[in-house]
């Protein structure tokens, strides 16, 4: 492990792994101080707090390897401590259901991050799967909820004139926690040059993705690609706005693919992504280390460095968290 | 009581009474064979259960003046004994949550007409009151259960782009069930010449409503304005596809209209309806037979009449249950 890695301040913005002992001790080996850990996808209200009362048991249950993230002061605790900071986060606002209400009982049980839409229409607006008729009136009311209680706004998996308009609606930063560039790959889940630029210029934040199906080079990339990845969307934004967000699946099977491309898990099929081999060098959250080895061999001095494996990140949670 | 309206098959296309005994007894003297009886406008599963539950309950406690209709046998058993059947029916999708198989059991239940959005986006397509991005893939899944099923497609306060778009999707005939012409009066839940022209060119019906904010001279309408609206759609589509669907919200106050004019019951206000006083000569459920002397009025023939008031309505929910 590099120096300037044990140094730093490491967040992983995404990771949907099979939650349990294996992939905590995996996310300490890798050196992670804090993770936005996905405890919400197609679940509704209950489905969803039935997730985050599992998680937190094992938080506790794993207290010497994890502490639940509050604030960013909980990670800069967590760093001291050598332990992983487990950020609640959501990859829908499906959860919220119809009751804006629900959102600060979230709040309250730690939710920090949520995606507004996985994929498909919600009552916020639209996926990146389907035709996007935009931001819908309870979508406004649902940012608003988010801005004043400080949970931040995710847009990764949402469409582009949902993104757009919740960018300019949201009083906070938002961010794509976890997206690629589509200037290296055409996807419907990558985010153009504009959109890039767009974001940045509204004051938000870009966590860049790893997830092979959305890189130049796929199940061929290497860590390497993954910080090319990152050298593109730096080039359009600059290095004080960009973050990682690996997207690591750790531990799941083809049936978790199964229904993460379903839409509500259970229904149409929305794409198909073949294959999943994460990045050599990268293949499993233990590896994150060698990111700065990488970034090392593009050149990338050590503030840039620092700030890309996690204090921009770090910086911009404080932005909108407001603690 | 005229002889053509003794004779006739009466059938209100939608009815959103405050249900009682109070109601029922005014159904009876107005002389309905049946009606399409709300149930779910802005409530979840759980909650239209219960409405569900609390509507059967009254229908076996006013036995002597209701049944409960599942088929248009049903309808024509109510003509014969006098008495007025319930047809359950929603004014959003939204009871059906993110669930397909929630559709059948609706159906189980008795469900025979759902309307697809209420006012505002759902999972399923948006409705008037706000920019309308269309039908969602989950809507045309929804649609092709709905068909499979038989239970009939409403679009009365659905936008007028997811509108189009489920009357092109669906395999069996939709509905507007209380609708007027934007013809008479610009109102964003009033339908174009060329909506109307469409969706009974695709086989569907029109139920006119007299709700007097919709109507031409608004809370100055009587049942001959009632009558002239219908006149007005009739001579862009026809005797045959055409019905009526008062839209009476008899026993309700304030408070309700509130909750049916903010998003979900209690968000954005979405419209402001004024005074409510319906139209003189049918202020009342009990005055329909009013209606059948306005007809007469107007010119209609004996047969117009019949089935303007009841026989269009019962053929096509026979086309679309199935019996």
């Amino acid at each position: 492990m590099s120096n300037v890695f044990e140094s730093s301040i490491v967040i992983d913005g995404l990771i949907i792994a099979k939650w349990g002992r294996d992939v905590f001790e995996d996310m300490r080996k890798g050196g992670l101080t804090a993770a936005n850990c996905t405890v919400s996808v197609w679940e509704g209200f209950q489905g969803t707090v039935d997730n985050i009362a599992k998680m937190k048991k094992m938080v506790a249950e794993n207290a010497d390897l994890l502490t639940l993230v509050r604030s960013t002061d909980d990670i800069l605790e967590s760093k001291a401590n050598n332990k992983t900071g487990v950020i609640l986060g959501f990859q829908n606002a499906h959860a919220f259901e119809d009751n804006i209400g629900y959102i600060e009982a979230f709040w309250d049980m730690g939710v920090r991050v949520v995606q507004l839409c996985y994929n498909t229409q919600n009552l916020v607006g639209t996926g990146c799967y389907e035709r996007d008729g935009g931001l819908s009136g309870f979508g406004r009311e649902v940012i608003a909820e988010m801005n004043r209680l400080g949970m931040m706004v995710d847009l990764s998996h949402v469409g582009s004139k949902t993104s757009e308009e919740a960018i300019l609606e949201s009083k906070k930063p938002v961010c794509y926690s976890h997206c690629a560039p589509l200037g290296l790959k055409e996807h419907p889940r990558n985010k153009s040059d504009e959109e890039l630029k767009f974001i940045a210029d509204h004051g938000g934040f870009i966590g860049v993705t790893m997830f092979p199906p959305f890189l130049k080079r796929g199940i061929e990339a290497t860590v390497d690609d993954y910080v090319e990845a990152m050298d593109y969307i730096i080039n359009i934004v600059g290095e004080d706005c960009v973050g990682f967000g690996t997207d690591f699946t750790q531990g799941y099977d083809k049936g978790f693919f199964d229904w993460l491309t379903h839409d509500k898990g259970r229904y149409r099929r929305l794409t198909s992504f073949g294959r999943i081999k994460n990045p050599e060098g990268i293949e499993t959250i233990g590896e994150t280390p060698n990111l700065a080895e990488a970034m090392k061999r593009a050149g990338w001095n050590e503030r840039k460095i620092q700030k890309v494996l996690g204090e921009n990140w770090l910086r911009t949670f404080k932005d909108v968290w407001g603690s």
